[in-house]
């Protein structure tokens, strides 16, 4: 298994960029698209356990677009093989503490998560 | 990509669930070798971020073995292809409910966690 590749590292950086833009103007239908259209795709968010694709875009077109600006560190992305990649980082928002880890897959379209877990740390 | 060949999940349910069984027991060396021994691979806990096996490693080694134990609800184990896989799963430990993720890669020594999540929902 090549770990890292740098093409493939920069396939996903960019990806996981385009994410987070969107993620942070509430570009509902960018988020949707990089989410994998499968009933398999799970969202662990800060408040709430989603299953299947049709739970997780629900809950971002009744998401509010405010507060949701975010400060990013010690962000790792790392590539397995060519079409599997893993992208951890922590952020800060509303003063709190957060972290936040992708699972990514390329598929015929591009990149997509097939899971996600999104935790704030506790106090 | 072939999703959820039988033969496959079934190795990674074998893998999961011996991670289980280790880590209610606090088995610290089977949760070692379930770990990829990697400076990529992070582990976020409830409340630690963790980066290398190393410091996940030196994490196990130094915690408690007392209420340890739980139950796992909605665990989802999803392949993809012959090498990757990912495993959700709910958990009530200690009154609490909590969340796990963990991204698994094939290794030439067997399923290795490449990447962990764990928290508790607020509340």
């Amino acid at each position: 298994m090549d770990i890292n590749l740098p093409d493939v590292v920069a396939e996903v950086t960019i990806a996981f960029e385009r994410y987070e833009a969107a993620l942070t103007s509430n570009d509902v239908a960018v988020l949707d698209t990089l989410f994998w259209n499968s009933p398999h795709t799970i969202r662990y968010g800060a408040t709430e356990n989603l299953y299947g694709y049709e739970a997780i875009a629900a809950f971002r077109s009744a998401r509010s677009a405010q507060g949701l600006d975010r400060t990013l560190s010690n962000t790792v992305i790392t590539t397995y093989g060519r079409d599997f990649a893993t992208a951890n980082t922590e952020f800060q928002r509303l003063g709190k503490s957060g972290r936040q880890s992708q699972t990514w897959m390329r598929s015929l379209e591009g990149w997509r998560v097939v899971s996600a877990h999104v935790s704030f740390l506790p106090g």
